[in-house]
């Protein structure tokens, strides 16, 4: 069966040459970073090169880059560790309303720990308002977090002029930059943040390895407590073959970075265009321009989006319906009600996030296998019958 | 140069069987378990496979079985995962003295935060005493954790007769067996406790994934918030690959243990014994019989412990002095003060730790290696001088 993978923010294939730097440490080079013997010396250096690599994809020093499990282990670190370590001064913490779970729900635990939560909101495009930033804050706010760019809508956020603000106000400001940091020029001093997230996985390596950048001098509280790894910031054995892996996909991030863009953005716009034309009453969610470059993300009126994932799985194409941290739950998107979208659009969210392995193929075989899904499934949608009969009553 | 590595508690080769298992999930199979079309089966299935395998070793329920990223976050999950879910209960929480860091930080923290840990002694043999564990509960007690073996001095614990106390008082009890699963037979039903941690590179398998068994029914507060991977206990995309090399390393650490432990323990008690027969002034630290198969710690009189891990670092012999997660900060090892060693003899710690690839001509070129490199040191040493003095002084 012809397959188009098109779920690029839930999981992205292992380039060849990130699974080849990473061999050696599943191989022959299989000491411990912290041994003092020859053995943690081979091990030693393929994390310190990689810390390299992963601070110049963001334009870090090597020093400042926390290899963590996961982008969701990077944004509790954040937003646990930064607002713990700043308690002193204030229990007021400020996150955007669309935020991934990881931040949120950090959020949330935060609030059980007696700090007080304030959300930002987000416009119809998920735009966070700089604005609003400036007037949510108070005199004991010690932590802001919001997203560089959106993995469910795909909007990029003013986060260097909310740094401005917040850099004012000297509160420490982390973007969680998951679906940007690999994907689109990332520079931590132009940003003007002081701790970033990011996730191999989002571009092209390894699972299992995140970092979080905190710049120097911002203090921090590590989640997990023991050993003196990443400089005390994160104790535990490093996944030196994930963290490997991590830094050659971050070198190659970061060579190809243009043309992975420049391949990406004609796609995503044929694909938006060319779907909104053959099938109709599409909304594009997220904002017009101001997006990730392989981006399509949409609510199909009059279906639901997990039955679309199904019929199209049948097809051998994957997409999906929200965030992949959440789709196994099934719930209404945060982020599109965020956004003031009705329920019964927000329920059609169909999330197409194109890969630098796709090409116009992938782009077609859609195309052409949607619609008639589509057709199938607005037939059996009680909305679409009735938007049907009052359209024809009106003519 | 010949090569001798005697490490294995920093870190464990990876088994080809096991970088076999992996491979799958580094290539094609690169989904995300969480998707709902079927780029995400394979994933899920290699999870789930997992998780039977290690849940296979250790006697236990595979929904029981929480996938984290190292031992270390597994010790961090529990201690302070259980201690936050109980402490309407009351805020006390009760540590063996010579637990691995990641629990004694983990419950230093949870001293921050409100609750009062109480330690409990150990013995010359780095043995926990049950009735020392009974004395010191109270009625706010929440937690016990103490270790199954320890990783520094080898001493496996009473963790079954501790095991009956607090479960005779209701209170939940922890077992890092980070040093024992994988090694020796570890059955958490005829153990009793309530969670218990391991690590895959203990036994041959992956860095950067660790696991928490929690018995269904005990409640725990997740330490990495966010999306509902491992049942809401554990945020954060899984890291496929490694589990599914935990998974293998646990199938075949449970068919080969007994084999495995017929191997080590006759070349450790060579190694202990000529040892000592050949340089003199040799303390076997830890318990002489209750202890890990392949494990030989050893207090060498009149000389430092890194110093000498230097000099056998220099003939291609990899040793330790002391826990792999602290080797780079250099003080003295908390296991051997708390066993009430004098510094002077603490200070000369050096750890043998055999895996399952060594074999007699390993130990041959150490005991070949090591005394020139004993005499070396022994005669810079002033507390030397001095007691060899005393000794023709005695004559």
């Amino acid at each position: 069966m012809t397959k188009s993978y098109l779920d690029h923010t839930a999981a992205t294939p292992l380039l060849p040459e990130v699974r080849e730097a990473m061999m050696p440490y599943l191989g022959d080079i299989f000491g411990n970073p912290q041994s003092l013997h020859d053995w943690g010396d081979g091990a030693r250096e393929a994390l310190e090169a990689a810390r390299e690599q992963v601070a110049g994809l963001i334009g870090a020093r090597a020093d400042e880059v926390v290899f963590t499990g996961s982008g969701t282990e990077s944004n509790n670190l954040a937003v646990k560790g930064l607002a713990l370590a700043q308690q002193g001064k204030g229990k007021h913490v400020v996150v955007s309303a669309i935020e991934h779970f990881s931040v949120l729900h950090s959020a949330r635990t935060l609030a059980k720990w007696g700090f007080e939560v304030s959300e930002v909101p987000v416009d119809r495009h998920g735009m966070v308002d700089p604005d609003d930033v400036r007037r949510i804050l108070r005199d004991d706010t010690v932590l802001v977090s919001v997203m560089h760019a959106n993995g469910e809508v795909g909007t990029i956020q003013p986060v260097k002029e909310i740094a401005a603000i917040t850099g004012d106000r000297k509160i420490p400001f982390h973007t969680d930059a998951v679906a940007t940091a690999g994907t689109l020029p990332v520079d931590v001093i132009a940003l003007g943040v002081d701790a970033l997230s990011l996730a191999a996985n989002q571009f092209y390596g390894p699972k299992g390895v995140g970092a979080l950048w905190v710049r120097k001098g911002v203090r921090i509280i590590p989640l997990l407590d023991g050993g003196i790894q990443e400089g005390g910031r994160r104790a535990g054995t490093e996944n030196v073959p994930a963290i490997a892996g991590m830094g050659k996909a971050a070198e190659l991030a970061r060579q190809h970075m243009a043309e992975r863009i420049n391949r990406l953005v004609p796609l995503r716009d044929r694909l938006l265009k060319e779907l909104a034309a053959r099938i109709g009453h599409v909304v594009v969610t997220g904002h017009p321009g101001n997006r990730l470059p392989g981006h399509a993300s949409v609510c199909v009126e009059f279906i639901e989006g997990e039955a679309m994932l199904m019929l199209l799985n049948g097809k051998g194409i994957a997409v999906s319906s929200g965030s992949a941290c959440t789709s196994r739950a099934l719930k209404a998107s945060h982020v599109l009600i965020a956004m003031g979208l009705p329920h019964e659009i927000a329920q059609g969210s169909v999330l197409f996030t194109l890969g630098i392995e796709n090409t116009d193929r992938d782009i077609d075989y859609l195309l052409e296998a949607m619609p008639p899904i589509v057709d199938r499934l607005r037939q059996m949608s009680p909305l679409y019958d009735k938007f049907m009969k009052a359209s024809r009553g009106g003519n």
